[in-house]
């Protein structure tokens, strides 16, 4: 594709508000999902450290929202145009316990991350350096494979179910992103490094190395992809 | 009662324990409770404010817990007792809807910052100093009575449900701290001003004023009490 892209007030600009406004209200129905993990734990430890990973969660919330009103946009309208792909990806994964939620709560911020770190290769210096600083900040991995290792370990059946629901987290999660995708042209050819026309396929590419990172993870928890 | 009071070990350490271990049940079952009101708020914007008197409430369960720390004590440790008589609480007041959970937060709040306010009196000074700084930080009180205010004076039913529903949580409120009381004599005794004996009678009068400042909150909100 040589022509040059439809033109936009500020194609970019725009994009990289659609980038902070998805990732706005994927944390902050992430720092509900934490919570109300929290309250699914086996013991107070354990819910004190869940209801401490929301609000570290939130935290990084509130440092997007700060960037987005430096930008002069308030962050409540830069995540409405993606409440309903992120509400419709928490409703079609409700957790039915403890376990569902925690490896939910992982398998969602691992994927989170990539998708973000996938991204910050086609930012401007400024906006990459504050993504891969904002995402090297989460912590939540490794207290989740602590807490998740020793039970699957333990109960074959349970790493049965929980890879299935593994597997079923990432489909709706690719599901939404390729819905929005479809939405947000300014977004999509961010994504993809600026070039609107290879969209489809670069967009492919993307999801099949998110999906490579997903199935490490899953090993890493003791879990077939 | 002139009699000095029952041999215990450190009777008035343990009462200064348990006070901070259930306001910490207390903080960190309220942080849930917070963020799931948050979830059901009508907009990104009280979404967003509820969520932050979520993690406010949460940097005074940690403020607790340094304090607790400093006498030795692991958190988990301290609000292991209150934990029953807490989720019998919340499980009995479950709010259906978004203004039901908030009448619930405010109302709940009322009651904590009360009840500490009345135990603080009788604690040693630096105990005393910390309770009142803890307690006089909570700003939850004002963005609810925002959100409610407006929402009573337009609907007069919503009025009528909803002061039957915070008569329903003060009545919980005090069902389950009296259940504590009957069961932590060190506790109670520090309740009524260190005199075992009185307790009764003093712990009806406590309650008589928490009520009365549960009327004069109510009153506030645009509801009877």
């Amino acid at each position: 594709m040589t022509e040059p892209p439809a033109p936009a007030a500020h194609p970019r600009d725009d994009a990289v508000i659609d980038l902070l406004g998805a990732l706005s209200y994927a944390q902050l129905t992430g720092f509900q999902a934490l919570a109300s993990a929290a309250g699914r734990a086996p013991d107070l430890r354990t819910t004190t450290s869940f209801a401490r990973l929301a609000v570290a969660m939130f935290g990084r919330f509130e440092r997007v929202g700060a960037r987005l009103a430096g930008l002069g946009v308030a962050q409540p309208d830069a995540m409405a145009p993606f409440v309903a792909a992120i509400d419709a990806f928490h409703a079609r994964t409700a957790p039915s316990d403890w376990l569902e939620a925690i490896v939910k709560a992982y398998v969602g911020d691992g994927i989170v991350r990539d998708f973000y770190t996938q991204m910050a290769a086609h930012l401007d210096p400024d906006n990459r350096d504050f993504v891969v600083r904002l995402i090297g900040d989460a912590g939540a991995a490794e207290t989740i494979v602590a807490l998740v290792r020793p039970v699957i370990a333990a109960d074959p059946r349970a790493a049965g179910r929980l890879a299935l629901w593994a597997r079923r987290i990432m489909g709706e999660a690719v599901q939404q992103t390729q819905s929005v995708a479809v939405e947000r042209p300014s977004l999509t050819a961010l994504l993809v490094g600026g070039e609107p026309g290879s969209d489809v396929a670069e967009v492919g590419r993307m999801f099949g190395r998110i999906a490579e990172a997903h199935t490490a993870r899953m090993q890493s928890l003791g879990l077939a992809s």
